[in-house]
Order: structure tokens, then sequence, then C-alpha cells
């Protein structure tokens, strides 16, 4: 049951947070969504679009900070925004580091205990996209899926896993290949365990290397190069080669200034959401 | 002297956050600046446009909140968001209220002990304008105000009191009649005394009383009508009808379903910054 926490006016729609026990967690989960004027008019044909956030953010982090209310307004576009993890699972250590753990669910399906009992987040994703084409006036057949960071890597990964169900994708500074990152093998390792063969189905270059092509209308990623995780964390490069090799169309679009932050993102917001917009006509 | 804490590129502009010693304060004060790609080109006449936060927020909150730097990049326009009190002076109980003390300078200068040593909100607004114009490229002769709540009864109050050096205000949802609203008569009675006459040179409401369209061009006031705080604390009503005996042009907005937040700031936030490009030409 979906138990709405609070809600604002926003440019001419309304943003929503709810809360909801997830099957596929096992704990209540919050996520927050933004309507359109043309939602709440009742037109129930209306294209969505997820959005992952990075290590540390909750389901508020994005629609604070991105600026995109704005543009989804203008393209009738719902905009929801997932937590980035299980909240009070009550593991041993969940809280001690910020990149794994509580707000660092890598929106994998964890293996190994103790957290594979609520460290679900992949299967959780694909459970609010049932329960938003259920409860709102969402088009099932125009969906689409974006992130920031370990979100933009979890964006990539799952449109990659089921482009039948999300048909656009793109990302802010993506961990474009987790396996071989600081941030992806401890979370890879932790949630997944040691043997790397497993980590293949949660790393978007390793996915994207078997496939032909998945998104022909193409793939946007935006990077800025004053991102101090560039070189250790994210290697686009990595996925940039694997796209070109599986001859999949890649917009790499590197920014001279831009740091990791979201005056980053909400610099290019407007960009990403007319690149879904165009796909999920 | 200023220091720069950090820097982040913005819609091509850069966006700096900087703490200085105030002589006003006699503390050291931060505060952030947009500076659009024209400022950075070396065009030495922006006009500058300073926004003055509400109760508990900080300089960070409006640049990551209120979506205004796409607006002032196009625009070419200056923003500066200044915090909304002293920090450090280490009075006590000044932390234990959110309504009045470390976070609720109100952006008067206080007369009653304590207080009085350091928090000269409105002497350091005006200290701060004189900084920003020596040390980036921000037009004199246009430069300013708007704000929030406690941010907008500053915005109003300042460029009354000073239409010389603010030649534009507006405001979203003001304390617009402080004398006559519970956080009004706390933070006036804390800073400035029980003697109410004292009060008036910092109530928008009684300052326009005394003059006669003193903004010719208008002031803009934008208001939800689900502000939780309307009836209680904002009286725009009292401001609306003091103007129209002044004979001042004011623009008053009422926005059904719209509260008191930055999700509401952010929906109409374009219309304030065009509101002042216009006036500062």
């Amino acid at each position: 049951m979906l138990e709405l926490l609070n809600e604002h006016g926003c440019f001419g729609g309304r943003l929503c947070f709810y809360q909801h026990d997830s099957h596929a967690i096992g704990l209540p989960m919050r996520f927050s969504i933004y309507l359109p004027p043309q939602a709440a008019s009742g037109d129930w044909n209306c294209p969505a679009l997820f959005y992952l956030a990075g290590l540390t953010c909750t389901e508020e982090t994005f629609m604070i900070k991105a600026g995109a209310q704005r543009v989804a307004a203008e393209l009738g576009m719902i905009l929801i925004a997932p937590d980035t993890s299980p909240r009070g699972a009550n593991i041993a250590g969940e809280t001690n580091s910020w990149d794994f753990g509580v707000g660092a669910g890598f929106y994998l399906d964890a293996t190994q205990e103790p957290w594979s009992r609520h460290y679900k987040m992949h299967s959780y994703l694909l459970e609010l996209r049932e329960l938003v084409l259920a409860e709102f006036p969402a088009d099932a057949s125009r969906v689409g899926i974006f992130g920031h960071s370990m979100g933009g890597h979890g964006a990539l990964v799952t449109a990659l896993r089921r482009p039948d169900l999300f048909r656009s994708v793109s990302a802010f500074a993506p961990i474009a290949n987790p396996t071989h990152c600081p941030w992806g093998k401890k979370a890879f390792e932790g949630y997944l365990g040691a043997n790397q063969t497993e980590w293949r189905a949660y790393d978007a270059t390793e996915l994207i290397s078997g496939m032909r092509a998945p998104f022909p209308e193409g793939i946007l990623i935006d990077q800025g190069l004053a991102d101090k995780f560039l070189g250790e964390q994210l290697h686009p490069e990595a996925f940039e080669e694997a796209c070109r090799a599986a001859g999949q169309p890649l917009e790499l679009r590197r920014h001279q200034g831009y740091d990791h932050g979201y005056f980053f993102i909400s610099s290019f917001i407007e960009d990403h959401l007319r690149f879904h917009a165009k796909r999920l006509r």
C-alpha cells in the first residue's frame, strides 16, 4: 500500500513522497515522484523516467538539487527517484562506510549473507516500475532510466539487463566499469562474493561487450573533466570502447571545468530529459 | 580578505563559496556567488542580484535548491547569497531556537545586549554589497535584492531603507509585517528591545507607509496559498494595503497549491530574475 508522506506544488504539477512495503526488499521503502500538469489532468499516456542517485543520497536528493521538474512539466514527463538502499535492515556495520551498506545499495541483488536478505535493489527497481505503472498515469511502453555515479552505473546496468522494460538510458558520471575500480570492487565483493565471474552481471562495460547495439537510438553520458573521481573510479573510456565494439551508438560528452556534484548535473539535466523524451515519443 | 572555500562549474559560469572577515559582524562570514559566463569573460558591467534566505538556511541553500543559475547564465546576472546570521558569536542560547539567534539574524542591526555586538546583519548586507562591487565584475548602478520568508522581509526592508543602493526588489512569501506576527515579535523584542517604535525601521509595511512610491517600476511578491505560515506569520495583505496607500505599484501573485518551500520558489524563480533584469537594464 502506498503511503503519501508529503506533497508539494511544483511547476504546475505535484511532487509527492511515498513510502510502501517492498516485497523485494522486505522492508518499507521510500521514493519521490513528480507528476507534471499533464499527469494531474488525467492523461494516462505520460512517459516515465526513473532517476537513480549516487552514494549517500536518498529519494529526496534529485528532486531538491537537479532542477529537472521544470523541463518535465514542459515535456509532460513523470519523474521517479527511489532511495539508494534499504534502510532499517539492522545489519551489523551497515552504516560504517559511506560507500557500502546504507545509502550504497549499488542497484544489485546481493547474494552474500548478511546482505542477501534485504539488499535486492535490482529486483526492487523492477517492482517499483510495476508499482508506478499501476498507480500513476504512466505509459508502460514509454519508460526510461538515468542516474548519477553509482546511480549512473545502476541505470546503465538496469537498462542493459532489461531493454524490454527501459527503452532509453543515459547517465551522469557513471561508475562505468565497477569491476575495475575501488568502489565497485568493495561493493561487489561484499554483496556478490569473491567470484568475479558473478560481477559481470552488474558491470555495464562487461554487459554491453556481449551485446549487439541494444539501444540503437543511442546512449548519452555526460562527464565532468574536473571530477575528482574520474581517474580512479569512473572509467567512461572503458564503456566507450565496449560500446564501439558492440556497435552501440554512444554520445559521451566531456565537459571542461565541471565536477562530480549536482551543480554539474543541473547544468545538463535539460539535455537528458529531452534525450529521453525524444526516444519515448 | 576573501578566502575561496570551493568552486563549481555551473551553466557555463562559476559558483563560488567564500569566507571573509566582516567588519560589521566582527566575525568570519560566508557567502556564495554565481558568476555567469559573461562575468567570467571579463564583462565588468553585469547586474548583481542579492538573495536573502529564510530561517535556518545558510549561504548554500539558495544555490542548491532554487534553480536560479540557469536563468542567471542566460541573463548575464551575478547572484549573491549571504548567510542568515553570524556564526560563532558564542552567545548563551544562540542555538536554542530555530527562529532566533543562529540562522535567524532577521537582517537587522541588533541594539540589545548580548546580540548587539555581532548581530549586525543590516550593516553586513551593505558591507557585502561594497565587497562584491570591489571584487567582482558587478555594476554598482545595477544591483537588486530579493529573498524568501525572513529573507523576503530582509529584502523588502533593505531596499526600502536604501533604494539608492538597491534598484529593484522582489520577494517570495515574505514576513511582510513582522511587528504583528509571532516570528517578528520574538525577533524584534530580542534584538531591538520592548519599545515597539524601534521596530518600525525593520518592518516593510510600516516603512512603506511613510513613503511615496519608492520603486515606481513596481515590486513583485509571490505567495503560495497552501503555505502553512500564511495566516499567522506573513500578512502580505497588510503590505499590499500599505503599498496601495503609498502609491507603490505591487504585483502580489497568489498561487493555489504552493507551500512555503523551495519547490514553490523554484517554480517561479525565473519570473523573479527576469523581473530584476528588466529593471536593471
